[in-house]
């Protein structure tokens, strides 16, 4: 099956809050830039609607996002676990992801465990106790800086997180880190990270990304 | 190639830190379960080793557990990320984990991105922090029981979280839980969760659970 072909019976309902923090993004901007048609539900979060009898049946504690696909007997937590999914399922051609097995794909799920549990945890900490996060940044900066050193001798000019390639693993960096600018939380423009900025300006031109607000 | 065939050219080294966080300590029991060699190296973070140019050289942001294996280009950080290399390279009869594309390994994942996301950053606030922990727990229990209740007509005896067997996502979750009786943080086995209890001490008895100590 290519990856843009979706059967009638792939209905997808993706519960998120009033606002898309950056595990729910992350995943909206897969299933966007992979034209799979979902359903966005949004949970009034702001007014507790997640402790809601309703919502707990999906999602028993009590939180976004969770992914209800005919596929699976049960809602998906986790917002990792979701993109991995939506990856085997939707993108089978690997247009935003690398064959299982490869060296690539151990590289990917690392960038996409460092967005869900290394970023995210610490920026949740930084919003709440203002811990200093800016060790995360320079790593992305490093990890950017030794990919480009790693592919001079072929295209120069790629400034992506695994293999030469836009995929999942920049969509879940990015998304973390966009989400410092929506809450001002850290001014990271201001530390001279070239690279990240190039990175972050490059994904934010994309369609899938832009229609994923 | 059988799970438990490793060949001699396949020399493992974990860096750890001097006693084993739980992110390590999965590790480890996957390993010993396994009985895949491997070569376990201390990183004395009591005095500041893991800042030593050396270290930083394997781990940019000096954090443990990285796994350096001659099969990646490079070492390989995150510990879901280490674990997801380890069953996709060592468990490929699938003895302690579900194959890829069906639903139990879909909630495996999701077990894997809970201990490693969420699980282990509420446990980290815990201990600086003194958060509230106990909903994890509770979600635990929760699955347990609707695991018991899916099971009941067949092996009602199962504790497991995932497909009524043992794996991996039992051993992500109970490193987790294991490292609240280290740190005292909590006492969640006065909370009356007979359920987790009764599945802590069956994993707690194994002999490859033991061996990682």
């Amino acid at each position: 099956m290519s990856s843009t072909e979706v059967t009638s019976s792939d209905k997808l309902v993706l519960y998120t809050g009033f606002f898309s923090s950056p595990p729910s993004r992350k995943i909206v901007i897969l299933l966007d830039e992979l034209n799979v048609p979902y359903e966005k539900k949004t949970v009034a979060l702001q007014n507790g609607e997640h402790f809601q009898p309703w919502f707990k049946e999906i999602s028993p504690r009590s939180k976004v996002p969770v992914l209800v696909t005919p596929h699976l007997p049960q809602p998906l937590l986790e917002s990792g676990a979701i993109h991995d999914h939506i990856i085997q399922r939707y993108d089978t051609d690997h247009k935003f992801s690398f064959a299982p097995g490869t060296p690539e794909e151990a590289l990917q799920t690392q960038w996409l465990y460092f967005a869900a549990a290394t970023m995210n945890s610490n920026q949740v900490a930084a919003y709440f106790f203002r811990v200093q996060v800016k060790a995360d940044w320079e790593y992305v900066e490093l990890q950017l800086a030794s990919e480009r050193k790693r592919l001079e001798l072929g295209d120069a000019e790629s400034v992506w997180l695994v293999g030469g390639r836009y995929s999942v693993a920049d969509i879940s960096v990015w998304a973390q880190l966009a989400f410092v600018d929506v809450m001002a939380t850290v001014e990271w423009k201001t530390w001279g990270f070239k690279e990240v900025e190039r990175w972050y300006e490059a994904i934010l031109s994309r369609d899938g990304v832009k229609k994923g607000q």
